[in-house]
């Protein structure tokens, strides 16, 4: 019974898309910002810090509440995923929901996350981030996991989703292992993400991105002269550097900002509207931290790249920006312990001169110790500890965790307060502006909701009739025999036999090979550990 | 060349207020609610408290910032100033702003609140709070001092102030001091307010109050009965009860909800519109003991009481309703450190349930603590602390300060974080419902215009040149001989002397002594301790 109403609906689908095509005639843009792990006092410090209102200041509309399926406060997988495919789901899922399985029981099932539906509906697509760009964010906007540190499959799937910009870190996770790439990453991630890998399948996807007809790129330079439909910037083996330390230690990487304007400038002159991510992806790093130095440098770089969205959406007219954090983190507050009986009266100055001592974020200026620690004053300078007491130096010198020390002495100076070093569960602001933006309290699941009324596209989630059909069931259906062959551990696949008829479908690509002959799908085939998941050609 | 400006604008004046009564024959209210001390996730943790979604929820509207003039942490003072008066000012500050005299260097002078300009308008008023009513908030919108502190001046200047409806605690200031009355108000004050004590002028203003045709009352029961377009509600000694303790510690006092109800129902009656005054005092009061039970308690509270006015609201049409934190306190969050590694798998219940516990606030609880501290187990118990381990009850025992030993102990188990005591510096919600009603990222100096511009009061500050004239200057620009008698110490008089002229203004009253005959006057006659700020008759 179950199943005749899904073919049903299989054969209604093309129907309602082709009348939505029609009823879109004039193109509509998307742009949605996420600035990870932000609660409100780092951008009230960051606009102190900045000393001028904030390109966020003009767009505030009301509130997010950020909590996942399970937990008063949310990871950055669960929060994202909510934001992109609408549904609540657990930590460490990329745009996969729980469900009951008949067989198998709660297994987790690929939703169809807004991008896509953009993409189905004709619209350019874009990605963007300043962490490896296969980091939770970015993937629920991208792919679909039940594991946020499934790199690999989740870089894979990027790589056949057919975005048009894709522009941020994670050049690792695109690359096979070989014997000159052993040393590991250094810089800090976030909690709960791995820290990423050169490819455990030996494949080398740049070579993917290039057959496919992507500009590639790996500098700010080429960022400037970028053309086409597809572009590919790959800038840091792993994260892009912090802001504030950008220039300096890796000047060969773009701002957010700069990333933010090149991709809208190419996908804006794309026909039929486009839809793109962006995220500030490591002012949660630094919050992780505790590090207000990285927190702030992030937000302001986030703002900027704010700033470029708002000036195209001004002038645009017909686009929809959305910008959020998708949960608090570190429990920053400008007053602290110390501040108790004095706080009323603390000018600004006090908070902001400390900070604005400071050159390098905690990473920049822990990438500059030498491995004797001779340069400790040096690099506490750089963090804006200067001039230190003797006994500030001793506790530097003595410190069995020297960034907690770090983080901790210029905390104190500055009069922050820390709850955490991890996230919280407070609803955070909303920021929108354009065409049917949202005003007043919402919940993360709503978000995509918004973006898809705007592009007309009506419940967006009936897209995974087409998108996200369970392969066992649809080719039993059909008189198949069926599959599944892990052979090659880090490449399932699935096999559905008819008589002459072998059909095969790679996991985590956009292809099915019946006979031998490859073609192309829809979407992204989805290995769920129990369950294949395919699209239709 | 200032001066005949000055007296030209008073001429002027009459002829602006008429012209601007003509123009509002609709009667417009405006219901103006402050949570005090609020951060964005004591209100999270409230609807997860409640389990279901607050009014509040249904009318956030944006932010705002909240820094005052010289600290990046505001205290109550200079924020509700700013919200009454329009100024930013100092800490402490009630109505007062400073500026450079010519004579004193920097001192203070009052400025017109939005209160007194609605009444002036001819629109009825109303103030009311759970803490004492000359508290910090609620004084900004009646009084004008350079103390908060200043009890009996504020006092006596609201008694004085022709408030329709005043509902509060707050008694011991009307009263003067006799030999029966030597116990001191046990409850915790917030942070830079002075303990209330009864009055060092001797005199009673319960008296003055009932004879200015008040309808006085004591209890919740009479609230129930009030009538007319007077009434005085003066329920409690010092503050009124946390609502979680109220029905058992306090049952003869109202709820804030009862409270805004009835004034309500008594102001909407009067023709001409009116402006009311609620603060929910006390969420302040438990944050500056990072008491989240006291916190909780008094933003569900607060939000009944905001239901009362939304639903008053939504049915007029016709009423502009703002609700607004003056500030966070204590940094709460959910998460803290020992989350830090489980944040995302915490489930809303390991908040909630050990909170849920709690029978009464901190206060309530230490309320029944007995002098030997024999009952501590049954006052942990009602705390929420229960069962308790050995370690636990020792803690409890030997702890120097009892009540940070038992919000510790609740904070651990509720997974609560708190950065301070004090204040701090994040911009907060904004909510509002009406026309006219603000939208966005606004400075609290912004709110009393938003209030001016709704209820068509053009630059309400102007009002100063009628309210608040510079005695010594006005009475010797016409030639009068001017001194202050300092005599009676808590009851300064300003006397102009001119032949047989003699006119007195007593400080802190509305009216002023022409030859013996008592003269009412537009406004309340402000002492800055140099100078004596006079209005008009």
């Amino acid at each position: 019974m179950m199943k005749k109403v899904f073919i049903a609906m299989l054969f209604l689908f093309p129907t309602s898309l082709s009348s939505i095509h029609a009823d879109n005639q004039k193109p509509k843009n998307v742009i949605f910002m996420v600035m990870d792990g932000t609660n409100s006092d780092v951008v009230t410090l960051a606009r102190w810090y900045k000393g001028s209102p904030l390109s966020l200041d003009d767009i505030l509309v009301g509130g997010v509440q950020t909590y996942s399926l399970r937990s008063g406060i949310t990871d950055s997988a669960a929060a994202a995923t909510a934001m992109a495919v609408g549904k609540k789901t657990n930590e460490d899922m990329i745009g996969m929901i729980p469900f009951l399985d008949k067989n198998n029981g709660f297994v987790a099932r690929p939703t169809v996350n807004i991008l896509e539906a953009a993409k189905i509906m004709g619209l350019s697509t874009g990605l963007i981030s300043t962490s490896p760009i296969q980091h939770a964010t970015p993937a629920a906007f991208s792919a679909h996991s039940t594991s946020r540190n499934d790199y690999d499959d989740i870089a894979e799937q990027q790589v056949h989703q057919g975005i048009n910009v894709v522009l941020g870190g994670g050049k690792i996770a695109l690359l096979p292992k070989n014997p000159d790439q052993n040393q590991l990453p250094q810089q800090p991630m976030g909690i709960g993400s791995a820290l990423p890998q050169y490819r455990k399948d030996g494949e080398n996807l740049i070579q993917t991105i290039k057959k496919k007809g992507y500009h590639y790129i790996e500098t700010k330079e080429q960022l400037k002269n970028i053309s086409g439909t597809k572009v590919w910037g790959s800038f840091a083996k792993e994260d892009i550097a912090y802001e504030i330390d950008r220039e300096q230690l890796a000047p060969k990487q773009p701002s957010l900002a700069e990333m933010t304007k090149s991709a809208i400038e190419l996908l804006s002159k794309q026909k039929k509207g486009f839809f793109l991510f962006v995220e500030g992806s490591k002012i949660d790093w630094a919050a992780h931290k505790n590090d207000p130095i990285g927190m702030i440098s992030e937000v302001l770089s986030f703002d900027e790249a704010v700033k470029e969205a708002l000036s195209f959406a001004k002038n645009d007219k017909n686009t929809l920006l959305i910008a959020v954090t998708d949960h608090g983190n570190s429990g920053l507050t400008m007053g602290n312990g110390d501040t108790r009986q004095s706080y009323y009266k603390t000018p600004v100055q006090n908070f902001i001169n400390p900070l604005k001592k400071a050159k390098y974020s905690l990473a920049g200026a822990m990438s500059q110790l030498n491995t004797d620690h001779t340069n400790i004053k040096q690099v506490a300078k750089s963090y804006g500890l200067d001039p230190l007491s003797q006994q500030e130096f001793t506790r530097l010198k003595k410190a069995k965790d020297l960034e907690e020390e770090m983080v901790s002495q210029l905390a104190k100076r500055a009069h922050l307060g820390f709850t955490t070093r991890g996230h919280t569960g407070e609803d955070v602001f909303l920021y929108a502006y354009g065409p049917s933006k949202p005003v007043g309290l919402i919940n993360n699941t709503e978000i995509p909701k918004i973006i898809a009324k705007f592009l007309k596209i009506p419940s967006f989630n009936r897209l995974n009739h087409s998108l996200f059909i369970n392969a066992n069931e649809y080719y039993k259906n059909k008189g198949y025999e069926t599959k599944i062959d892990l052979t090659a551990k880090e490449n399932p696949i699935f096999i559905a036999k008819k008589g002459e008829t072998t059909i095969t479908y790679p996991a985590n690509k956009n292809i099915k090979v019946f006979n031998e002959n490859v073609v192309e799908l829809k979407g992204i085939t989805i290995f769920n550990g129990s369950n294949f998941w395919i699209s239709l050609d």
